[in-house]
């Protein structure tokens, strides 16, 4: 394989022209850095970044840190990543920081410090107080992706909203008892998910309807839903006539559920989301959409944006969410909510 | 930050000493070895990375080169790989090569050519001819899990043992109109799921029953497995009493369509899977299960094996399948069967 030595040779010019005609650093005039470049693609040169990054300081790489990969949210983020960074030539290095692990404390410890990247995007990462610190000794531009930091760029869709509006379609459509499924059993109970549960009590409040708040806890997976569900679907005396499924996935458990004990969707209870998980629309899934995707895409350009001027504010965007409305949710059955009326009165 | 110069100051040697100590390359005594390693962990010394890799020809960071990572399979691959790199102490570069992107090209033509690691795993890759010939000029060692690749170690199932098997659970059940579905209608029909195919039909000519071999093309997830079997349930003159599932997602679809027609699983429908997918245990399914995180960790074993060893023959292991059985399968309706040998004589 050609080296830089070579380059130079063809084109006739020293070791160090070549190097800085090459990495478009420092001054070459531009008859002598078409010749080199010239020379470089005749040789199929291809430029030892680990040199090149020595003498530049960069390592055309963004860090992303998540705490699963294996989840559809995470998995979609990463491959809006992937896609803006291939298309800037940029590389990937990937570090799945799972919560309460050692390789967390690894990757915070040690790994973060090596700084093998230009900027960092941290997804759904909510870092503790020494994590957070570490992140920034590091000195490099960072990006959140839900979640947020000072100091940090930041997108993410407005929680609180999309539960309030998920939680509103259902009041508007005369449900009373409504339940809020998902969250509170798991190890690392997020910030994003008591957002959302708080946006569905104030909506409940708002609405006068303070006294039929119901949390359900469920893993928040499609088998944690289907396991809570199975339990609440079962008590049939205080069953909800609608729910607020604090994800897709807990939702479409709860749509699985009701299907196998013979509850019918939307008619016996009506079901709302949000995601719009790639499963939603085959379940009927009314939901707020979502893009994680997107959101992945423009968390690069965000972080490109810090990078080219890190004199710059910080952004936050606002990711957009809509109401998608299928057939898992319908009007209130008005005979069973006169019952469930008459029996929260007794 | 401390650098290299406040070090070797420190331990009283010079900076080449100090750096040569640091990276356990050429020749340090014992006693300077531990005085600079002292000296560097009393500063909070971390070594430039890039300095290091220029020193060494090391970059101590793995290469992943997967078609998608928003799939159960390659999730889990990856979450495995991870986990036995950070044991190491590596870094992890990923490169999401989707088949028929200019993303995937561009990883191919450029960004292996950069050579930002040591070693590669591709996953299902599943390479053209041009595309495995610039992985190998790269001379860097190369495992694949899923697939394979001459010069090589690699880390699969047996796909077509694990297809034959779930086929005859089917056939020792007394089922004769099994069908084969997924695959086919992707533009990649992977070599993978043909290989299942090809069991399937294996199992059945041993059977006996050829002229029941039967293959309803799907695409493969969950969706498609549900699209494609609301189609075939629905037509009840030919419906088998039987399915092989390419893999659970499609066979997951499979009996969400049959839960949402009325045709009952499994005494109307038997449906077997392949993976054990995280969510085959909700939906009851009987599959050949494997793990597709434990080979994505042994792969990064086999990859450093060969790493330290260059010179050592490549090595290929067959990752395990077994059967479990769950509710999804059952004896075959004599009745039913009965009839179908009618009308196939007919």
């Amino acid at each position: 394989m050609a080296g830089i030595a070579d380059v130079a040779e063809l084109a006739g010019v020293s070791k160090s022209t070549a190097s800085r005609a090459l990495s478009g650093r420092g001054y070459v005039s531009d008859e002598t850095q078409t010749r080199v470049r010239d020379a470089a693609e005749r040789l199929g040169y291809v430029p030892s970044t680990t040199a090149v990054s020595l003498a530049t300081g960069r390592t055309d790489t963004v860090g992303v840190i998540m705490p699963a990969v294996n989840r559809w949210f995470f998995g979609e983020v990463l491959e809006g990543i992937q896609t803006a960074l291939v298309e800037r030539g940029l590389d990937l290095a990937l570090y799945n920081a799972k919560p309460g692990t050692p390789g967390r404390a690894r990757i915070f410890d040690h790994y973060l410090a090596r700084q093998r990247f230009d900027g960092v995007i941290a997804v759904g990462l909510e870092p503790a107080d020494h994590e957070m610190e570490r992140l920034h000794t590091i000195g490099r531009p960072i990006v959140t992706v839900v979640g947020s930091s000072p100091g940090a760029s930041a997108i993410a869709i407005d929680d609180l909203y999309a539960a309030r509006r998920a939680t509103e379609h259902l009041l508007a459509l005369g449900h009373r008892r409504i339940a809020f499924v998902g969250g509170a059993q798991e190890l690392h109970w997020a910030h994003v998910d008591k957002l959302r549960l708080q946006g569905y009590q104030e909506s409940m409040i708002d609405a006068g309807l303070e006294e039929y708040i119901r949390h359900i806890p469920a893993v928040l997976s499609l088998p944690g839903g289907y396991a809570a569900s199975v339990d609440f679907l079962g008590d049939t005396r205080r069953r909800p006539t609608a729910i607020v499924g604090v994800c897709d996935e807990v939702a479409i458990g709860a749509i699985i559920a009701a299907r196998r004990i013979g509850v019918r969707v939307p008619s016996d209870l009506s079901v709302v989301g949000i995601d719009d998980h790639e499963h939603a629309d085959m379940f009927s899934l009314t939901t707020l959409r979502q893009s994680p995707r997107a959101q992945g895409y423009e968390a690069v350009q965000l972080l490109i944006a810090q990078m080219e001027d890190p004199g710059a504010p910080p952004r936050h965007i606002a990711a957009s969410s809509r109401l998608i409305v299928r057939n898992s949710t319908g009007p209130a059955d008005r005979e069973s909510s006169a019952i469930e009326a008459g029996t929260s009165l007794g």
